[in-house]
């Protein structure tokens, strides 16, 4: 049994972690890490969690938590991960970290994205982008995951096959991304009001949103070049769910049997991403509560461009889902362990 | 394994019993009766099951399908099942009937309450009432079941314990009930667009809703004597969840302590059922996607009655995830095989 | 042209207040009073106002403000309007009131119920409960106004028929309210962010809510009897909207055209009292954006109950628009002007 | 008093119509045109018109209505009007259709990609595009108004003085675009049930939506080159807005103050289009209810791309409000008459 400790365990992405592992057969929740919430039941916190976790809430000491824990889940904000870890820690305990922190190779574009100086940045090369479907074999031996944002786990799945097959013009890549609310956290703002969400569609972040460079990075790793490109992300009155909406110029005149081919081949393996049928767009509600990713792609011959588009539930395959299947390749049990709910619909 | 068949699987509680039985371990599904979708994919009236469900749907033909399966579900308007329904295919499979066919003894009754002629009178006795809490032993060795509706399981678990031990003055029972929309079915309608559900409630069936007969009927028998009483169903806009809101008088002066030990007594073996802490209200969001029911009560001394209240989710302990406990009894399996989802939240 | 002033302008309540007063033709607002934006354009908190408020936003200075305006707003927290008022404010200025300070007579209960002192008991006398339908003439010379609670709106104007001409037995009567969630105000607070209110219902302040004295003491003085009753508020995920579903025992047998020509009589002089046809309930969607009540009533022979309904704007006739109702009233003015909007849908 | 008739007037935008014309000082509908609803009480299909309304719906007669009223709309399916219009017909009456039978000039192109035969290609030519910030002068004058599609309207508004002045090179133009739900219609298909569309976002028609090809005309004519263009339409779960998100490239070098100055030369004299300060994002919430469309922009120098956005209510500004605003500008009326609601927030 894989004993698990979640710091930063009462936000949404925390609360999915608890959700995920109570149903995980090899795992079992050792610490509910959570400083604003100390000595209170979990439970209470969540009443979901009522008559199935008896444990109260716990400070965040990592120190501690890593002689008691065989891994440990940071759901926490930017900065704190890279704040905490250490050498020690690290021989102990492995370390999946779902904030910000490790997800950046050059830590000078962390640093002015983020706007905070990196506490450990001897530590973000060995970090491994927790992309699983991209970085299997990397992930398995890894001893500090970066679990990769909401928006770029989408965006990237939705995009990798068109960018590594050179298929797209990688220069004009525009990202137009809508997002559940659960993305943006459970701080108590009057922006994540109930009445100023409902009823509302709004671009948030234009040109500046950290997960630009992210997705940039990992695109240009894939097409072996550098990527510059635009992303918009939107917040939508609903819980959870992203849907993405990519655009990029086709380097030349391609079928759609030809790009259908592609997609299945990088995905046909592959659990958790859904290539649909041909004229089938993704959306949300087939893959809420679910691990899924579901991709699909429409060109437009009028315009020589491509719409590439993916829908994921962005708790689970954009966070704790995600968090749960790095978890299952790094102790060597099955990817899928834990992560096959069918997804809830309506 | 378990040989299932559903008339009706393309409503709301026929796709969330496959969504259940698919996560079953001991039961697989053979037949995916829809009348209006034969010979589409299954997939294809529902993309959450892309890549999890192959099969097609076929027409809703009892015969047959008594032949092929273990056990039958209907998920089908009121009066098919009962038109359905004979010795013979009675005799080969086990049948449990989501609409209210056979949840009424007295045929008369039903037939005045839902203005439609009952083809199979000779099958109400022997029918159970699968509100599994309460008819468990009944159950266990019962060919036809009658799986209760969604409202009256959410009231009846909230007042039993009260109507059964004589505390409330069953004459003064009101019960202000609110549902989700997947209540009202996946027919195309005006009235359930998105644009009329949302942004309103109001109430429906006031005096007239079919489930009265239903709720007073069990009340009945808990009590001991008759009971009639104002049930109140109102359409909220959300898509799962029913709450319960109930009114007594109490018969006698009695302490919040007392009245919390029967409760207590009622449910503390039950799995499905949470009695919360003191002061603590059932909400719709803290049981979706469960099998869970959350119930409370608060004593007025002001007024000296009591509000009962109960929380659940409509399409699982409401109609599917019941069905599959009703099947788990059946069989002699363990109550609560595939119904331990995690309530999912938020 | 009236000059009106708003103590609280940035809140729910006193942003309804602007929108219908820019839409009045005699009036203007000189002052936007909002203790958290000093200094802040009133528009910059909502953006809706663009290009058509100007101003910025004051301290909440009631001394200044009274030699100011005619008609001082004070949409505030419990206990502001209270500790502000003076004789000398009250020699120059007419006052309305949107919190409950004024609108118990008997300190007692205020205090009891709301959990603080009352700071000017003196002036409770004078205050007139502005509930324009019923205290029409006793507005019309009031200094100051005690504009009436949200639910206790609807649920007066629901009954009030019924209580006064001792059709139903008060003793019996139950309030089952339904709530938007504007009604909650735009405090940050965890409880009010979208995520947690989306997909759910629930009771709040069972047996505890404080509009319940102040419904209890209006239903007093219609049916010249103490009445003690049991409110229950619920929180709906929309943005506005109440709907009350009130519930009471008959004293005699009656006709569904006897009760029906009681509400005609009290309301066809009203404007803003809509008592629908036979047979169809209120809805929120059907009052969105203006002042109207809906109101109507369902006889149940069975149990020999009455359920009453209304459904109202919380923010219009449940806040701003009958405040500015009251307004009218006050300085001579048609009652109905500014508040003429016709229902939005959807 | 203008008599005015509404062909369609039980739809969402017909609806909108009638919201509006009931506001509007000069104009009264003396013709509730309705096939669906043939004598029935207007107020009976839309319960918020209920003692504002007392009219029956009548059969959609052109004939009849051209000798009854000075204007007529028609809120109606694509082709109606078409086959519906004469040329006596349009010597007696003023007609702004809702459809876009004559919004495209190319008959041609209108038949491929409404996928009908244009019944009156005779009139085309005449019928002037009703944008009327960009038309205005050729309105005032005009017998046949093609009233703007919602799409277009806010997607041309918001790119229109970028393709005017060359700023923009036209071949990179793509429109993301979301919707709230009234856009589709009040009819009754599953996919726009509740349950399906609440929790869900989801791209459709992509690079076959009908409003792509006039807005590509639109912007041909501004920019005086053939525009091709990207156009994708997203479904939100919100009753009203819609909100466009447009990428292009930039020609040269621009400044934010160059760009500012070109939109507020634009539009500083255009009462309902409002350009919002520096950083601001268009969000459809502040619009709502109102003939507002709200527009900005952001400079992306990494990119050199320009995100043009725009926000409005799709009912209003996209249907029935722009229709009376060309109304208003048939009958020599102040352009704003009706029209002056604040919007509605929450």
């Amino acid at each position: 049994m894989i004993k698990a400790g979640i710091i930063g365990s009462t936000g949404y992405a925390g609360a999915e972690l608890v959700r995920l592992l109570m149903q995980h057969k090899h795992a079992e929740i050792k610490w509910y890490g959570s400083r604003s919430y100390i000595d209170k039941k979990y439970y209470e916190v969540f009443q979901n969690m009522f008559e199935i976790v008896e444990d109260k809430c716990l400070d965040d000491n990592m120190e501690e938590l890593s002689s008691a824990v065989d891994v440990i889940f940071t759901a926490t904000p930017q900065g704190l991960c890279a704040s905490l870890v250490n050498e020690e820690v690290l021989s102990k305990v492995k370390i999946i970290d779902l904030s910000a922190d490790f997800r950046i190779k050059d830590v000078n574009i962390y640093e002015k994205w983020y706007g905070i100086e990196h506490k450990s940045p001897q530590f973000i090369d060995e970090a491994v982008y927790g992309l699983c479907e991209i970085n299997r074999e990397k992930i398995k031996g890894a001893r500090l995951i970066a679990n990769p944002g909401c928006y770029p786990t989408c965006s990237i799945l939705s995009i990798y096959p068109m960018a590594k097959e050179g298929i797209i013009d990688t220069d004009t890549i525009i990202i137009d991304a809508k997002s559940g609310t659960s993305g943006a956290g459970r701080g108590a703002k009057v922006n994540n009001l109930y009445c100023e969400v409902n009823e509302n569609i709004k671009a948030y972040g234009v040109t500046t949103h950290r997960h630009t460079p992210e997705i940039e990075e990992q695109l240009s790793y894939a097409s072996g070049r550098e990527v510059i490109l635009n992303f918009t992300p939107h917040l939508v009155p609903m819980n959870r769910g992203i849907l993405v909406t990519a655009y990029a110029s086709l380097k030349k005149s391609v079928s759609y049997e030809e790009i259908k081919s592609i997609y299945d081949r990088y995905y046909k393996e592959e659990k958790f991403v859904r290539v649909l049928d041909k004229g089938v767009c993704p959306e949300t509600r087939w893959v809420e509560g679910s691990n899924y990713v579901d991709v699909n792609f429409q060109i437009d011959e009028r315009t020589n461009r491509i719409i590439m588009m993916g829908a994921m539930d962005n708790l689970v395959k954009g966070a704790a889902g995600q968090a749960v299947q790095n978890m299952n390749l790094m102790f060597g049990l099955e990817e899928t362990e834990g992560l096959l709910q069918v997804p809830m619909f309506p």
